[in-house]
């Protein structure tokens, strides 16, 4: 069993603290590659004669917002690249599933950029958006249309020429226009400054999730392994990797984002590291729309009059109805249900050679990630 | 000769009227292939199970932003591979030549939309600008990405599995990565709130223009022909055929703005369809940056302190000192010196026959966009 593995073993608790730190060297790891990868955009930035201001912005632009994320999705690819050879990487091997993993973290410090100006949003991250800092405004939309030129720059680089190159330019636009539908839905269903409940649901929140999120940070870091080893694809038929893969990938995802989303309100501070704002907010999140599927008209009226304001006493009232309609039950019996449906996905899923016979798409990966999410308290 | 070249034929003033209905023939068979491409993309977007309301916004985002405009990117590529070919083109040749087509103009589209929002734009083609009209304001930057997003599902769908896919995909991301690169320098270089003649000169001038707008609008069109085309690529040689493309086509696309630039200047509404806002919009502009070169410093003092600013009488003031640095004689040299060199580097350039033999890449191609921009008033 790999170290990856055995980080994640639930049958191995004592294990636990070597685990955790054989994940912080792998982040550290992983993070030693992006000064290679900076150097070598900066090389190409600085060799289109662009004046020093320009060059020194962009330097800026991609050490504000590429790093001081936890790195989850780069280091995925890795650790699926790692679990798909079984033995160890060499060095080559390594660095162009770095290169992969940071392509996947420019993916998200585009959308993250965007995403904040369109949001009006405070902070990222701990500290102030980037379209916040002093001077940059709304050039941060140009700057991260940059950091999305970024990512094919990097497999232009690394990747040209091998047989899987267009497969991989492929694949990144499809995440990234599905992201881009999340967001539009999103977007038209929660504005922060038209509150309109009625635009909410269950399965709209199940396809914001899906779309906005699960695609890009769940499907893609583990389809990118999987190109990488030369897992084949065969579109046409049901069984084709890939689309098993997505298949488990997209629920786990979005049971990753009922977390999120429940954490927000019963997690404490502590726990997850802020305080959170959804019901303020007027996001459209898993508890507000579950609360609204089984709410009487007079909790609905609550609701409606509650929601999105930017009040205490108003987040109060909502919270309360949250708890009268039992949402803590809810969400024990949604986890149950979830572990057990994406379970039964992995097991059914049967294991593929690669291409050359040196890797294969073992149940394992996915059972590492559910059982890395299963009961998460942050 | 082609109807094409026939109606640029400056040997030919005769025949202006019916090249003039000709080009107005191209343009509405252009327009036409619209629909097609339209209903592929609402379909792929309707398929992904979206709700109706944001099927309803996409289908929105593509009428208000795509069309509307002159088309003459677009146009250009059919232009192109049709003298490339020096036939007529088949019915699937002029499809596909004409989704080429579309993939420039919504690539266009993407930027229009995305820089209005950074340049707080009012009016763009006669209409107010797509973040301004009612609910939309930043969600703009998302329909911005979605329309970007959209030439790659063009691309996927009617070019994946040809020899030249990669090609395509990486010329794109290129050329896109150029154009960012240029409304960077462009952003920091002339911010509309903070006026600093410091910042400019001819350089930084010539600069902006070739990266943000004669890779895109230039080199573009012309290199999508060349590879639908199968005009060979020799990247390490200097007789490569896309790279000595490439040196009439930024040159000529420099030209071309700075014209525009001038016309801003000294071309009545009559004649340019607006009134010229350069100098008050604090633009980078050829004019200011070529007075700024020969000013004395008391024409200097008087540049800085009235350019940029929202006040007719700073920009009469502007306007005089253009006057008094000889502005217009100074830009009939430039426009006689830049004829003769890009002619000189036309008549230089070797025809070079495609992969198969059935096209060549003539020297008419550029003759034909050197005479349709030579001493245009409008």
């Amino acid at each position: 069993m790999s170290t990856v593995l055995a980080a994640l073993d639930p049958t191995a608790p004592q294990s636990r603290l070597t685990a955790k730190a054989d994940q912080e060297a792998a982040r550290e790891r992983f993070e030693g590659a992006f000064g290679i990868v900076r150097d070598e955009l900066f090389a190409h930035f600085a060799a289109h004669r662009l004046p020093a201001d320009a060059v020194e912005w962009y330097s800026r632009v991609l050490d504000y917002n590429v790093l001081g994320g936890k790195l989850n999705r780069g280091v995925t690819v890795i650790d699926t690249v790692q679990v798909l050879k079984g033995i160890p990487l060499t060095d080559d091997e390594y660095f162009k599933a770095s290169v992969l993993g940071w392509a996947v973290e420019f993916l998200q410090s585009f959308f993250l950029v965007a995403d904040d100006v369109m949001d009006s949003s405070i902070t990222r991250r701990g500290r102030p958006c980037w379209y916040r800092q002093p001077g940059v405004g709304t050039t941060a939309i140009n700057d991260a249309l940059l950091l999305e030129g970024a990512i094919y720059r990097l497999l232009r680089t690394h990747f040209k020429g091998t047989p899987y190159y267009a497969e991989l330019l492929d694949l990144f636009h499809d995440v990234t226009y599905q992201t881009e539908m999340g967001q539009l839905v999103d977007l038209i269903t929660a504005p922060e400054d038209r509150i309109d409940l009625s635009k909410f649901s269950l399965e709209r929140h199940s396809l914001i999730v899906i779309y906005k999120t699960a695609f890009y940070s769940f499907y893609l870091p583990v389809a990118l392994a999987m190109l990488m080893c030369r897992i084949p694809s065969d579109p046409s038929e049901p069984s084709d990797p890939y689309k098993l893969s997505l298949e488990i990938l997209l629920p786990l995802g979005e049971y990753f984002q009922i977390q999120d989303d429940y954490l927000d309100f019963a997690g404490t501070p502590e726990q997850i590291g802020k305080v959170g704002t959804d019901i303020i907010d007027n996001k459209c999140s898993w508890c507000i729309n579950t609360a609204l599927s089984v709410a009487t008209p007079s909790q609905r009226a609550v609701l409606d009059a509650n929601y999105g304001r930017k009040d205490s006493a108003c987040e109060a009232r909502v919270k309360a109805i949250f708890e009268e309609v039992g949402i803590r039950e809810r969400y024990d019996n949604y986890e149950k249900d979830a572990y057990e449906r994406i379970s039964a996905l992995i097991d059914d899923m049967p294991e593929v050679q690669s291409a050359g016979g040196n890797a294969v798409l073992r149940r394992d990966v996915f059972r590492m990630f559910l059982e890395k999410i299963h009961r998460r308290q942050k």
